[in-house]
C-alpha cells in the first residue's frame, strides 16, 4: 500500500473520536506513546481533580472529607466501572491492588468449594495471577493445573475445557493475554467452568476500557481489573473487583477489615461482614489515588465503549497492515492473533533482538512501546488518545531502528519498567 | 490557674517548633483542628510534590516514571520511617493498607508457629486489628484470646503477660490505644511474648510520628502502622510494615504478588520471594498516595521526633490542666492516663452527651475533635502544627457547648467520620 504519514493524518481527520486526544496532557507531540496498555496517559480532568482533592478537600475540609464523599468513593467509582463491564452498579467496588483483590476472591472461591482440590489456569496468565494462585493453593491445600499454550499466543477454549473437571474449584484466567493480546471466549469458558461446578474468575486488566465486556450476560462469578491501563487512573491506581450479586452473601473475604464491616463506625469488636459488595473491602482506601480514577472512567463512558472498541480494532488492523508492508520483510513476526474478534487493543511484534530494539526506540527514537520476554515488542493502542499518526510513526521508527541496526549499541539487560 | 488565651499565645511564642505550623496549609486560623490523630493536615510540600508527580512524572515521563524512582518508593520511604521507629533501613517497607499489612504479618507469624494455637490481644485494640485476627484465626485454625480492660483506659502488662502462655503463637496489640491514648510498655510485653516463645506484632498507628519508638532495642518481631495520622500522609495513604531483619527470610507473606517476587521483571511463573523486606509487598503500589507521604515524613525527621514528643507531652499536660480547671467541674471525666509516660498524643474526655457535644463543636463552634463510643471526645495534639492557642480555644469552646447546652439540638446519631 506504500503507507505514508499523510494517509495516517487523513485517517485522524476522519476519526470521530479524535477530539478526545485534547483531553489529555500531551506536552510533546513528537513523543510516540504506545504503552497506554501499561500506564495510560494523564487526563487533564484527573490532574484538576487530584489537585482539588489535595488542596481543597484534604487541605480545607480535613477529616470532614470522609463525610463529603470519600467514604463512598469505592462504591461510587465501582458503579461507574460496572457500566463498562456489563455488571450491575452494586456488583463492583474499587480499592486495594489487583493482586490483593485476586487473593481475596481466590480464597473466597476456594472456601466456597471445600470439597474440590483443583484450580485451573494457563501459562499465558500474568505472573501475579499465577503467584496469587500458587500462594492460595498452598494456604488452602489445593493444587494448581496450569494449561500450556502451544504457540505462546493462544490457548483454545477446548484445551481449557478439558482441564476443567469435577475436582475443579476455580478457573482463573486473564481475559486479554498480556503478551499476545489474545482475547478468550468469556462465555464459552465460563459455561465450561459452570458445567463442571467450578467458579469462574476473570482478570480484566488488559480488557477493561478497551472493549465492551458482558460479565452478567456471560454468567461470570468473579472478576478483578486494574484502572491504570486503558482506564487512565494513574500509576498504581487502585483496582476493582466484581462479585455476581447472588454470590455476594455466600462468599467471605479472607481479609476481615473495618471497611468491610457492617456498621463500620459502631466499632464493635466482632466482625460482621457488611451486606453486598462492601464486604470485599478491607482497610482505608487510598483517596488521592482513587481521586484520579473517577474522571478518567467518566471520560470512557462519555466517549462510549463500543465506539472505542471500533476505533481500537481499526487501529490494530492498520498497525498490522503497516507491519506486513514495512516490518515483515525484515523478519519481524506477528505475535498476536490475526483475527480481530479474539484480539485486544495491543499488538506484539516478535524479533530476536526485541529487547534491544525496544531500548533503542525509547532512548533515541522518541517511541515508547514496552517489551515482554522472550521477544515481544508490545505496541498498545489506547483509542481515546492514540492517533493513526502515532501508529504510523511508531512503525516507521521501529523500521529505522532495525534497518539502521541502531539497537546494536544497547546491552542485553532488561528495562526497569512494567 | 485562671487560664487565658493570652497565656496560650505566650506559650506559642516560646515554642521552638512553632515555625513548623507555617509549613502546613492553614487557610482558616479560626478553625481549631484537634483531629490530626485521625487525619493529619496537608503539608505545603506534599501538595507541591503530588502536583509534581501527577503533572510532570505521570503526565510527561509516563511509564518511564517507574525507572525514575517510583519502583523503589516503597523501600525508600520505608527507610525514612525506619528512622522514626528505631529500626534499620531495610526492615520497613510502605504499601497496602494497615489492614492488609496486618493480615500479611499475622498469617506469616501463625505459619511460623504451626504448633501453637493461641493469638493474644486485648479489647482496647482497634477494631480492624481484631477483625484481621478473627479472620486469620479462622483461616489458620487458631483461637483468639482477647484480654479485657478493667477500666476501659489501660490493660496492665501483667494482665497481658498472664495470657501469654506456651500455646501462644502471636501477641498483637496497638501500642497507643485509639480511645484512651494509653501507651503500652513495648519492651516488657515483647519480652513476655518472647519468654513464652510467641512472636510480637505491634500496631503503631497512633504512635508513629508522635513519639520516638525503639523497635530494634525492644526486640520487636513485627509491626505495622499508618501514615495518615501524625505522619500527615493524606487520606488513606499507604501503610508501612516492619519485619525484624533476621526474621525476614523465615517468614512468607500469604499474598504472593509480583512486587514481592525475586527478579520481578523476569516474569517467570514460579513465585520466588524476593530477598529481605521486599517479599512483603504484593501488587503495584499506589504512587499518587505514596507521593504525599515522602515529604511529610521528611518534615518529621527534620523537626526531630524527640523534640516533637517533648512538645506533645507539654501540650497534653496543658490540655489536662485546662480540663481540670474548666471542664472537670462540669462533670467531664478524663478517659486518658494522667501519667505522661504512658500517654500518647491525644486525650479523651468523657461525657455522657459526648456524641452530641462533638457534633455541636463541629457544626457551630468551629472545633474539630472526634468521637469514639461510648463517651470519648478525642482531642488530638499534632505537635508539628497544633498550637497552644488551638488547645486553649478547643477547651474553651467545649466548655461553652456544655454550659450553654448547645448540644441538645443535635440527634443521637453518629457522625460519618473516621
Amino acid at each position: 500500500m506504500n503507507a505514508t504519514l499523510e494517509q495516517a493524518q487523513e485517517l485522524d481527520r476522519r476519526d470521530p473520536l479524535a477530539r478526545w486526544r485534547d483531553e489529555f496532557v500531551i506536552d510533546d507531540p513528537d513523543l510516540i506513546y504506545l504503552d497506554g496498555n501499561s500506564l495510560g496517559r494523564l487526563p487533564k480532568r484527573s490532574a484538576a481533580r487530584v489537585r482539588e482533592v489535595v488542596e481543597r478537600e484534604w487541605g480545607q475540609r480535613l477529616i470532614r472529607g470522609w463525610g463529603d464523599g470519600w467514604l463512598t468513593a469505592p462504591q461510587r467509582i465501582g458503579a461507574q466501572i460496572a457500566r463498562l463491564i456489563g455488571a450491575a452498579a452494586d456488583e463492583v467496588i474499587v480499592g486495594d491492588s489487583t493482586t490483593v483483590n485476586l487473593f481475596k476472591l481466590v480464597m473466597a472461591a476456594l472456601h466456597a468449594r471445600p470439597d474440590r482440590r483443583k484450580i485451573v489456569t494457563d501459562d499465558l496468565n500474568f505472573p501475579t495471577d499465577v503467584y496469587v494462585l500458587q500462594g492460595a493453593a498452598k494456604l488452602a491445600g489445593n493444587r494448581l493445573d496450569v494449561v500450556r499454550s502451544e504457540d505462546g499466543i493462544t490457548v483454545p477454549s477446548a484445551a481449557l475445557a478439558a482441564a476443567i473437571d469435577a475436582d475443579a474449584a476455580l478457573v482463573e484466567l486473564t481475559h486479554t493475554a498480556f503478551k499476545s493480546g489474545y482475547v478468550y471466549d468469556m462465555k464459552t469458558i465460563t459455561e465450561a467452568a459452570h458445567r463442571a461446578g467450578a467458579l469462574m474468575l476473570w482478570d480484566l486488566c488488559h480488557s477493561v476500557g478497551a472493549m465492551p465486556l458482558a460479565l452478567d450476560a456471560c454468567g461470570v462469578d468473579l472478576a478483578v481489573g486494574c484502572t491504570y491501563k486503558y482506564l487512565n487512573g494513574g500509576p498504581g491506581a487502585p483496582a476493582f473487583l466484581f462479585v455476581r450479586r447472588d454470590l455476594q452473601e455466600q462468599l467471605l473475604s479472607p481479609i476481615w477489615g473495618w471497611f468491610g464491616q457492617r456498621g463500620q463506625f459502631d466499632m464493635t469488636l466482632d466482625y460482621q461482614p457488611a451486606p453486598g459488595i462492601t464486604r470485599f473491602l478491607a482497610g482505608t482506601p487510598t483517596l488521592l489515588s482513587l481521586a484520579a480514577v473517577e474522571p478518567s472512567v467518566e471520560m470512557i463512558l462519555e466517549a462510549g465503549i463500543d465506539r472505542l472498541r471500533e476505533k481500537s480494532v481499526r487501529q490494530t488492523e492498520y498497525l498490522m497492515a503497516l507491519w506486513e508492508e514495512m516490518l515483515a520483510p525484515l523478519g519481524v513476526k506477528l505475535n498476536s492473533p490475526r483475527d480481530a474478534t479474539c484480539r485486544g487493543s495491543h499488538v506484539s511484534l516478535g524479533h530476536p533482538e526485541g529487547l534491544r530494539i525496544d531500548r533503542a526506540l525509547i532512548e533515541e527514537m522518541r517511541v515508547i512501546p514496552d517489551f515482554r520476554f522472550p521477544d515481544n515488542i508490545r505496541l498498545g493502542i489506547a483509542p481515546l488518545y492514540t492517533s493513526y499518526a502515532d501508529v504510523y510513526e511508531g512503525i516507521a521508527r521501529l523500521r529505522r531502528v532495525i534497518v539502521e541496526r541502531r539497537y546494536e549499541k544497547y546491552p542485553h539487560a532488561r528495562p526497569a519498567v512494567t
